[in-house]
């Protein structure tokens, strides 16, 4: 691996595009805005996807899949969800292309119009509840719990990968329920289970809160979301969990009998993440020397790197290699043995801590007569020799360790990147430096709230929940305000 | 379960739409040709990627994702590929709506029209190969193994549940290799992969074959296909390998430089399977009674029923039920225990064994003073009492029993309707009654092939590999022909 990437204090951005495309994470497509995701990134993808997966079943959830096209009609049938969503959509209008004119390529073909044009799903509540409305009659059809696993495209302009792309893999969850009541239980419970996703696997501790009128869900009652910090300053919003009342079970019509033998309509939630979470570990955890990964997130958590200078010596190293490996797999250990002997040890001791895989073993000829191997930690760079013998436990722990260290040291940086502000010039200088979350005061108002972002470009991440009411004053327009809130300027 | 499905002998094509819909397998959606895959049918397909999934990663693949959408010229770059893809597909035009002038709903943005128009992925060698050109250099970077789980479209006209719709899920490995020979061993593996899931995992027998020219995938050197029999006499395509050779090498200038430092285009296959597995599963095995899932891909292999008349039966049976349920589980059985008191014992066996849920087992206050359980199997219906405190091993060995049951049962079936035919009056007789598969000499033109099915609809559904070569005389045409191939009529 060559010094060929940019440092976080340089040129933060560069250095997060480095650490994507240099680590074979991803890379940018020819579709403008879309993204190929490399079989690295994929891996790590697939990790989150497997971990999230089993959460949603233990919580009572089940998968099903609906179409990838939405009716345009669809779309406006929820008066809120329209504003926000059919701005940025892909458009299907045809479905035939015929060789053009000339022979040599093709064009699309005029006579195969179609009579109404489809979406490409941004977002799936219309369909889904269209689809609902066939699905619930009585109270005994409830609550129907589903999650769908599926890509789904917003026409960004500006776009990053992970962060922000056009196509994007996510997860979104759809549930419907006789209650009010039941409804709002399960839009607290997915967001618990995102929080305690993003803390015990990803490593990142993240606000839970509730977001204000302006930054809802468009069709939402009230949104739930995640926010951590990035090591720039910058919040990101790492999950939602939307509570949607009986917004879409009117628009589409779904309503139920109760016990009583009375109609009403259906409660719903919807929550979701993407991977826009991949963005979230690279910047939550990585450093100048590249991506640092989560042991429980690492498509491998060790690499051997095998030390020899003959072929029989590379034999040998070879040998003890897979002997290793064979020890740390039974005790549950992911482990890849990088026996190619196209590629010296130093390059590849280079790219796997560029790749972030979290603990490296290196074994030569002399590790064999001592009984030893030496071992060093991604995220704290330290080696230490380890005798063969312990190594299956020793190496056991040590990933625990490295997953517990991630956490504290993000932990630390968000304590000590959280202030308050309790005037508008104290906003004003904390937000530029050190930026980072900032409780302040604010008097509630939509006005005010767009006010602050257009003089700061900060925005009011949430409300987080069980806030202490405190009475005080607006930063900005000195009303009297009831509680803290927290801003960040955001990706 | 009413009995309101139809039976095969009755409306063979309304007998498995039943069973799709009234199974809970999937639903037609709102968008035509596309479907919704319900939650007990997604249950299966989940059990279909991860066993497949597995199988791809056990040699030596890895997963990744690439965009949705293929720019409009990349379909024409490979001759032949435009042919095969570019009359059915839909086309994204447009990238914004904006409210329509009456303020009520929406209308496509003509401002928003996109430069190059973009097509939803019906198969992504296109998309894929273009960037495989960035990421191969050197013999190093080879063999480049790589698979895509995804959503495809096809415009199809006509379409049925998981057997042709417009929208599918499926996954295509797309492969890179430095020889010729490299990747047709690659092909031919995958193509084992296929036949080794068919038959141990969905208890489906198949032919492995080559196809004829004019059944290739568009683009192909080689297609091979694994072919299944369903019960109507009609085949069914199962998933099919291809061999690319250079051609998408060539057709986007991938080139690679060989140990003697040589350049020369990259060698290629590609193979996938889709949600049509769903539809072969069902034609093979399910019976009049309803579905039929072989254990190793049922959602759940066992399902526990109380039988109980008042509040204190219910409680101790439910008791009885979660410990036998606890002890299946222990030893890796799914089961589910149906508790549900909203519905009789009756409808709940009815409904399972319309569900094709492997084993029931039935639980009353009688069973739990003889300590015995009664339970029935989906594939015979027989019926057997069995002492509790066998249960776990006779349950085990029922499951395997029943998986291997399946499977013998469908190659007894495909035995009974495979026949030779040495005349054209032979052929057409086999074909009407009983159908199936009918091996028979063919000249080798594609002139015959067309000729025959469009007298007959009948295709060449392969030649089987490792065919005998055997001389006799074309069945239209009388003109000589070196062996036997497999016709059918089919989906």
């Amino acid at each position: 691996m060559s010094k060929d990437h940019a440092l976080r204090e340089d040129n933060y951005s560069q250095w997060y595009n480095d650490i994507v495309v240099k680590a074979d994470l991803a890379e940018n497509s020819a579709v403008r805005g879309c993204m190929v995701i490399k079989p690295y990134g994929y891996a790590i993808w697939e990790k989150m996807q497997q971990a999230l997966d089993k959460m949603f079943k233990d919580t009572g959830h089940v998968n099903a899949y609906f179409p990838l096209f939405i009716p345009k009609s669809f779309l406006s049938k929820e008066a809120a969800h329209i504003e926000g969503f059919a701005k940025e959509c892909a458009i299907v209008t045809h479905y035939r292309l015929k060789k053009s004119p000339d022979g040599k390529g093709v064009i699309v073909d005029p006579e195969a119009k179609l009579e109404e044009e489809l979406i490409v799903r941004p977002t799936s509540e219309t369909i889904i509840w269209h689809t609902y409305k066939g699905w619930i009659q009585s109270y005994r059809d409830l609550p129907l719990l589903i999650n769908q696993w599926a890509n789904v495209v917003r026409w960004e302009m500006r776009t990053r990968l992970f962060l922000r792309t056009a196509e994007f893999l996510w997860q979104e969850g759809h549930t419907a329920h006789a209650t009010s009541e039941e409804a709002k239980i399960e839009t607290e419970k997915m967001l618990e289970v995102y929080a305690d996703f993003a803390e015990n696997w990803m490593a990142i501790p993240v606000i839970k809160g509730v977001k204000t009128e302006s930054e809802r869900f468009a069709g939402a009652i009230d949104t739930y979301c995640i926010e951590a910090l990035m090591q720039d300053g910058k919040a990101l919003q790492a999950g939602t969990s939307h509570f949607l009342g009986q917004n879409f079970a009117k628009a589409f019509d779904v309503k139920y009998t109760n016990k009583e033998g009375k109609q009403d309509f259906v409660w719903a939630t919807s929550w979701g993440v993407s991977t826009r979470l991949m963005g979230a570990l690279i910047m939550s955890h990585s450093d100048d020397k590249g991506l640092v990964i989560p042991p429980k997130l690492a498509p491998f958590q060790v690499v051997i790197v095998p030390i020899y200078r003959s072929a029989e010596e590379y034999s040998t190293v070879c040998e003890a290699g897979k002997a290793i490996k064979k020890d740390l797999e039974r005790i549950g250990i992911s482990v890849k043995l990088d026996d190619r002997d196209t590629h010296k040890p130093g390059f590849k001791f280079a790219e796997h801590e560029y790749r972030g895989v979290p603990v490296r073993i290196a074994i030569g000829p002399r590790d064999i007569e001592n009984g030893t191997v030496e071992i060093a930690r991604r995220d704290t760079l330290e080696k230490e020799t380890l005798r063969l013998q312990d190594l299956p436990i020793k190496i056991l722990h040590l990933l625990e360790n490295i997953q517990k260290n991630l956490y504290t040291r993000a932990l630390q940086f968000r304590e000590l990147n959280t202030h308050r502000a309790d005037s508008w010039e104290e906003f004003i200088n904390l937000l530029d430096e050190p930026g980072g979350f900032i409780y302040a005061h604010w008097d509630g108002t939509a006005e005010t709230e767009a006010k602050i972002k257009e003089l700061t470009k900060a925005t009011i991440r949430c409300i987080p929940l069980g806030n202490k009411l405190e009475k005080g004053k607006c930063i900005l327009t000195g009303n009297p305000s009831e509680q803290y809130v927290v801003f960040a300027r955001a990706y």
